[in-house]
């Protein structure tokens, strides 16, 4: 159980393992909740800095700041330095979410237990709302993508969570990779548990060709679904799914449909028509509304896992009661025991998996 | 699977089981999704027509709408004849909520699959959210509670569920549990599952007075958990939890202690001192900012069940990240198979559940 300390002042009396000594507004809150946190450099003794080299921005908050400022990148890239200033964290305020890091450690506390070593290059596996941030450079960033080359430093608390970057994968692809970690640690566990019953499950991914949508597909096949679905939104992204898949010994999904997922009933006509409902449902799309079509795309008894940041609680509650849908429906953890070196697995073991990953780093594509 | 049909213009065309019929804005979308609703009492053939006598409304949502016009019951009543007028339904702007509702069967049309009969007393079990209704009258309400006797008339639609109300128990009575059925019955499907691997678990219960809660606790208790903790914010509803306890055979909970469910360091405190961390965490508070509450309250490889309409899916999705807690997190569903019996059969074995839920009526108590 964690430890509950008063909140402190200086960093030279015990600090919180959650991070609490770093809220400065409001009161009592986890950094998480906080609207400010104070991200100065001197270390309290259980934490690590980090120099950060990169930003991966959460696909969702990336859209949102890109829409406000009609795809402004000078725009964008001034936004994310106020948020950062104003906040000590990179928290976007309209979506509520964050994404990652990578830099290279800096400095360790004596306390630390995360069992880092000065010079090792990590990787943050908590969200960027609750790491505390300073931006010192975004020059090398156009604002066009999500993925942000920056000068600056963050703090990881005693409980963070932080990988050392494999030395056989570039740093943008795993970085990449383990920002979405826990779609597919979460995937394989629930496909996991139905196998077990002896039938091989039906698994719809939304939003299939995305990078948490396609390590999603990739972990159920791994785990033992059946027949897959994978649902996108356009005819370029279908091509680039089918033919990623024939870049493995078995294809990503049997069948790859197009469907505009915030429309419920084309969403489900077209689950279905590709051999639907499914019994587990992978909701991986960065745009709201999606909740009702994954709904009715799900089998009686099934399982819809919510990995987008984009999903309405509420609509998902009230959406399966008006349709009497006696489904289980799973708020999509961003972390699971192991779920680091399970995705990055996924993908060394897929090139189809990598080479979406790869198409979409060279594009840029968010 | 649903059917499918195309947008229909008069009742003398089959109508969608799903309501699609009587969404007026925006196209394509559920009922629930939806801004307005047609609430016109022509049937189409699968419907049918209820005089409504009472709402019930969602404690978040009546919470929300009774600080918005600072406990002003005048107020407050114009507001919701307001949002039904606008809207064709009782669905909070703010909140996202409904309630549901009771009246009697006026009229069934030849083609509805309910089974109900002309002149039954029925309760709606699908929110009012994606119930088409006019009020004709609230003249009978003061607006301070959250039960609204009133004139109406509602929809139900060929996929809607209705229970017809019991002899045994007065209608407000079986309203205000019908309500909450989804909670006790998700309840005891986490708890039944967990027990299975021989170990009891431990349940704490957030908001363990309320109507959602106090049930959760009875079907925690039927169920086969081990210790069960209440967690309230009041001394009153301390007392009340444990006196009512106490009518039972056994408590509803074997430890009930006071905390701020917004407090997430003091909540884990709290919980933890009364034999926690807990291994199933039901959440059943009217309030935002429980998530990380509850979150750090549990212990790693349990379940958090959200049945509050006020949670956030980021600030739990993240929260859980921020804090490396591999929890199963599970969004309230409303419905599930057998949900009303169940919930009415756990009123009628507990004369502690009975005692609170009649006290709250007679007080007018959300």
């Amino acid at each position: 159980m964690i430890e509950i300390p008063p909140h402190i002042a200086s960093p030279s009396t015990p600090g919180s393992p959650l991070g609490l000594h770093r809220v400065l507004s409001p009161d009592g809150v986890l950094p998480q909740a906080a609207w400010q946190l104070d991200a100065g450099p001197a270390l309290w003794p259980d934490e690590v800095r980090v120099d950060v080299e990169r930003l991966n921005l959460d696909a969702a908050s990336f859209r949102q700041l890109s829409d406000q400022h009609d795809g402004d990148g000078d725009a964008v890239r001034e936004r994310v330095r106020q948020i950062v200033r104003d906040r000590g964290k990179m928290h976007n305020p309209v979506t509520g979410s964050g994404g990652m890091l990578i830099g290279t450690v800096a400095e360790v506390g004596p306390n630390s237990p995360l069992g880092l070593r000065v010079g090792q290059q990590v990787a943050s596996l908590v969200s960027l709302t609750c790491t505390p941030l300073v931006l010192d450079s975004l020059d090398d960033w156009d604002g066009r993508s999500e993925q942000v080359p920056c000068r600056g430093h963050a703090i990881l608390f005693g409980r963070s969570i932080a990988a050392v970057l494999p030395d056989d994968l570039p740093a943008h692809l795993a970085l990449a990779v383990l920002d979405v970690c826990g779609a597919p640690a979460l995937t394989r566990r629930v496909v996991t548990s139905y196998a077990r019953t002896g039938t091989a499950p039906t698994v719809c991914v939304i939003g299939a060709g995305g990078k948490s949508g396609s390590l999603a597909l990739a972990a159920a096949r791994s785990a033992g679904a059946g027949r897959r679905i994978g649902v996108v939104p356009l005819e370029r992204e279908r091509a680039a799914l089918i033919a990623a898949g024939a870049l493995d010994d078995a294809p990503l999904a049997d069948e790859v449909v197009l469907a505009d997922a915030r429309d419920p009933v084309a969403l489900a006509a077209a689950v279905t028509a590709a051999g639907g409902p499914a019994d587990i449902t992978v909701v991986c799309v960065d745009v709201p509304d999606c909740e009702h079509g994954a709904i009715l795309a799900t089998s009686d008894g099934g399982t819809v896992i919510f990995f987008s940041m984009a999903t309405s609680f509420a609509a998902a509650a009230l959406g399966a009661e008006a349709v009497a849908a006696d489904l289980t429906m799973l708020i999509g953890n961003g972390y699971a025991a192991g779920h680091a070196e399970l995705a990055l697995d996924e993908l060394r073991r897929s090139p189809g998996v990598r080479s979406l990953y790869q198409a979409r780093i060279t594009e840029g594509t968010p």
